[in-house]
């Protein structure tokens, strides 16, 4: 009998595309990486997808406008992993017959907003009938300083992270415990709407130092896990230098449960996870404070294969958890 | 109560897009066209995203290649609808979990395949779960001549329609009325399995007297006021040319149907449907004739507004009727 999506899981899928799609001149990134890269005339171009089904992976309480949001969000980080400044975005969106007008409105609104903020624009875009709504958006951008890859970290780097771990995963479990205090608003938010980090991406493509990138989409760990691998590299992090956002520990302490769960394996965060060379780390210091941005070294990259995790002097291996499609237990691939 | 699709139809929609989404100075051709083109260093680069959904969209007989195929193929149309050359494509496809790993593998495979015979390559991917399989494509291409549009047409010009008519709206009702005899095959791989007029379409950019063009996927009415109301023209064709595919004529014979019905309101044949200026009609004859390609011209375009068939000396209003999502019959709209 023949395999199903559930037996092999979204990995397989993806594994099958790399043998599949093969690579034509002008390709400098192909499949596998956050975004295409194409050279033309000179230029690099980034381009990506990301798409998101209802009922999977919508949160009942998000309002058109956070749909919106999200549906540029998730393709502009694509971008900015790969250091592209967004200039364009198409969607293509599938709906019920009874969804209301005045929703597609907001949703629209609320995407046109988005990519202003951003300082690109939508271009284009495809309505079609479907049973759940389903938007599946198309970004494309310009690379300004180099191209950002997964695969590039030597041993012997630093390993850097933007912004704080945890609060889009948090977020996400306010939202299924239905404990919507006022407090664990900003969590619920950072699940909802989060933010892409192209100012980021594009300081990090700038600084030369700066060896590959990737966002932290499937979870922290996972995303570790796939520069690590695509690198041909080991990598180890302190426990104690992740940047937990400080409401994740609140919330975390609250219901019982461990706030690096939520940092490490929980994913959607939307920072860029980087290596650097130690003798670049000044420069991109300098370059992310006067940008008024954040970022913290939690880490080196070393020679081997894994990824291991130190905490008050003891090492050991960080296990490859993160989100997968058709596979609905998180599981230790 | 607020108004639902089902309502007011796909076209409200787009209505609704073109007033929110605003273009920026980069952008040639925005939302409405069949592709956006932006203008970057120089040169013109189209892009554009087409979707479907499995159980609106694909008939249950089509094989995983035909699925990819089609999914390649209506994105590329748009490309050659604006004059571009395909370059890159990328899609979004949502599964369910009981999906066989076989079927995905040809469906990608039949997308490689296809990619390649237009000079293109697929460039990334996005892999989602859903509960009906959905593909959204995204097509990138570079416009080798000029930017064909659809509301540039001017009175006095020539109306002109590559290939053939009615093939692939025949094969759908053959399939619907389960008639799958060994002779009607041609229409049934007509509408599993189009072709897009890339090649065609940069004929026609680099034809100087070309005015406008629109892929015909909505029905070739529906296409000609598309072009006659963007435009703010009148548009006269005359029955007797319409190239109509002869096995439609001896397919619709046998059920006892018109066979315009099928050449003027089913849709998706992918044809390119375009406006010429007379004093470069034989410079098209000779390239078209060149690559071994075919068009014919089917009327003129006048003052006034409206779309008119002529038939035997008489003329009459001719209906605008064509697909539209949301809305379940096809109707004079």
């Amino acid at each position: 009998m023949s395999k199903r999506l559930k037996d092999v899981g979204e990995s397989a899928v993806l594994r099958l595309a790399r043998k599949i799609f093969t690579k034509s001149k002008i390709v400098v990134t192909g499949i596998g990486d956050d975004a295409a890269v194409l050279s033309i005339g000179g230029k690099f171009f980034a381009m990506t997808t990301d798409m998101f089904v209802g009922k999977t992976s919508i949160p009942q309480i998000a309002t058109p406008e956070q749909i919106g949001k999200k549906a540029v969000v998730i393709n502009f980080s694509d971008l900015a992993a790969v250091g592209a400044r967004p200039i364009a975005l198409l969607f293509s969106i599938a709906m019920p017959a009874d969804f209301e007008l005045s929703s597609v409105e907001r949703i629209m609104r609320s995407m046109e907003k988005e990519a202003r903020r951003y300082g690109a624009c939508v271009v284009g875009g495809d309505v079609d009938e479907g049973e759940d709504i389903t938007i599946a958006g198309f970004a494309f951008g310009i690379v300004e300083g180099k191209i950002l890859a997964r695969d590039r970290a030597r041993p012997g780097e630093l390993v850097g992270v933007t912004g704080e771990l945890g609060s889009a995963a948090a977020g996400l479990d306010v939202i299924r415990r239905k404990l919507e205090e006022k407090r664990f608003e900003p969590l619920i938010r950072a699940q909802l709407e989060p933010e892409a980090r192209c100012v980021e991406g594009i300081i990090l493509g700038k600084c030369k130092g700066v060896t590959s990138a990737i966002d932290i989409s499937d979870g922290f760990a996972y995303n570790l896990w796939q520069i690590a691998e695509e690198s041909g590299i080991g990598i180890t992090v302190e426990k104690e230098k992740l940047p937990i956002c400080s409401l994740v520990k609140e919330y975390s302490k609250s219901i019982g449960k461990d706030p690096y769960d939520f940092a490490l394996f929980g994913g959607e965060d939307y920072e860029l996870l980087f290596t650097i060379k130690p003798s670049s780390l000044s420069e991109l210091e300098r370059k992310f404070k006067r940008a008024n941005r954040k970022f913290t070294i939690v880490g080196k990259t070393v020679r081997g294969r894994g990824v291991w995790i130190s905490e008050e002097g003891k090492v050991k291996r960080l296990p490859k958890i993160g989100f997968e499609h058709f596979r609905h237990n998180s599981q230790n691939l």
